[in-house]
């Protein structure tokens, strides 16, 4: 049987037994999966910051690997476990909007997961990351055909997290979607969305800072001074040169940011 | 050569080259094992707590697969490396008592490790990780078969972390198996053995708290709420709805916890 | 096609989507490679402390492992990305000095990595780590030869982090050059080139204390006692049983130390 990727992105941390449990279901019922860790430090119960997250990750993985997605703050409550086809490859998440950035940036068909024959038995409460989520995870690297899970379903929840709002003539509010672990402050503004920014003189306000530099790369600022910076994702992200960003603005996920074109 | 399963479990961290060089190991030895990380996030010498770890995780692995559980305060000292086989598995560490929940789950026969040729020379001092526990179980993953590690041993370190003691007529003193990500506190009191505080009216005191909540889902509860639920380990936890737990009342790991039934 | 080892040595962390993105951009381009991660928690820019972490992890690989370090604050500017073959192991890095302690402890061929056509396209300013090394990494590890990579090189950067300076007839001064997980502070001191500390009186001044004690386990100590010990990698450590010397002596990664022979 040939390996055959499933990754995991949970908000589950590494010190407790979730994940191993979840790798364990998974190499039970498909002893050829290929376990990829993604993450598991997402922010307790962070929907945007995994929806983020995902979606720049998938776009680097080959067609058919599997994408389990858990960040679930829902879970033992009436919220959908769904299963998404994009760009020929599979996501695995509670409906909750983890995967509205996937839905974003490809064309994508979805399923309501109801064959309880695919969880694991009895289904907990509150493990459905194990029991419900890795489970048919692992029966789909298997090769149980995507439509034995359930039907094709067009209202699981689509979010807008990466479209800041124009809220004047020449400004628009935004948010962070992420810091990342050198303190880059990643705001849902994105360059093909505001290449204004490249050719105009601008402003953005991020905590108590107004910001008027972009820089082509880290090292062209002083050490300390904060800048705009367009990352490797595509969007801008607020930048210090050797340091954190998030530390000198005290900012991190979820927080406004507000740029003005002059 | 067909894919073997080998488990992780350590209070290592992962910033240090420790897990690293243990992968190596197996590797070199066994090319065709499969490295499963479950946690190197083990507190550091909490031997109750990676014995309540491994014990929830490896029931979801399948038959053959071997478990590495280095949580190891006595390194270097005369206490005995052992391996253990039970429900088809394999698991392979100091014996210290770091598989004590496991003896409690399952029939299991135990063995002192002795053969030095399935040591990485020379064996440091200090990282018996490297050099025993990670090479044995690369040798066991090869086909070495268990009985030429050394002899069946039956006065290995058995310990009772998951039985509440009984204190007075109506009342239980237990503690804190584990304080999970979110702050869930994972009480040695287990559904099976106390099914009582589903039925009756209870008083579980954690630090200067005393819960009388039985909950179904977190979502029950109103957000910061303390009550008991049943995790899905089976175990009590004592949780809160989006809020941690463990920092509402300042406990954790080993912290006493005390149950009265009405 | 047979598994070919890909290690990870990043300071990425694991919160972000950049070890996934790599992870991806690997099996897309190998799906045959095994990827393992050493560790992604290197402190934020912290050079000395990849070059002796990887040093430590390499040589319990087997031959024809890839060792993919990427700890890069010159990202973005001209510093060159690199292919080393030492021990029958590859080592993709930035030319940061990053590889130095690999050099230090075998022979070893350099390249300059210069072929773009095994980069991923558009190449990001800020994230060779997907782009560059990752992509050349399962280009190897897909069977191109080292030599269709770039030419051999011998200007690259050699720094001698592992060698105290002799400071007096009787005195070195060295450094840490990693405080690990358990808060010992590995020294660059090393027992080959320092077997004296074993056999005769000696201070070793870290922080405000001195140490004079030399212990063989852990164990030998107080609770809480500081002594040196000969680590697992060959280097002394200072130590405290059950304790953080790190934290005892406020002392980290680049702290100098003084070794006193008498």
């Amino acid at each position: 049987m040939p390996r055959r990727i499933v990754t995991l992105t949970t908000d589950f941390g590494t010190s407790d037994h979730f994940v191993g449990a979840m790798k364990g279901v998974i190499l039970s019922i498909c002893p050829a999966a290929e376990i990829v860790d993604i993450t598991h430090e997402i922010a307790p119960f962070e929907v945007t910051e995994a929806a983020f997250l995902i979606s720049e990750a998938y776009p680097t993985f080959p067609k058919k690997a599997i994408h389990v997605v858990v960040v679930d703050p829902g879970v033992g409550t009436s919220r959908r476990p769904i299963l998404v086809e994009a760009a020929g490859q599979f996501f695995i998440a509670p409906d909750n909007g983890v995967l509205a950035m996937v839905y974003g940036r490809t064309p994508h068909k979805a399923r309501v997961i109801t064959s309880e024959r695919y969880f694991r038995k009895p289904v907990s409460r509150t493990f459905h990351g194990r029991d419900i989520f890795a489970a048919a995870a692992a029966h789909l690297a298997k090769g149980v055909p995507p439509a034995r899970f359930g039907k094709l379903i067009d209202d699981h929840l689509k979010l807008a997290f990466d479209k800041p709002a124009r809220t004047g003539k020449r400004i628009w509010t935004g948010t962070i979607l992420k810091a990342d672990r050198f303190g880059n402050l990643i705001t849902n503004f994105h360059v093909a969305d505001h290449p204004e920014i490249q050719t105009r003189p601008f402003e953005m306000q991020a905590g108590v800072q107004r910001i008027t530099r972009l820089a082509l790369t880290y090292a062209d600022a002083h050490a300390g001074e904060l800048f705009l910076i367009v990352g490797s994702t595509g969007y801008y992200e607020v930048a210090a040169n050797q340091a954190s960003a998030a530390h000198l603005l005290g900012c991190g996920v979820g927080a406004p940011v507000e740029l003005t074109i002059y």
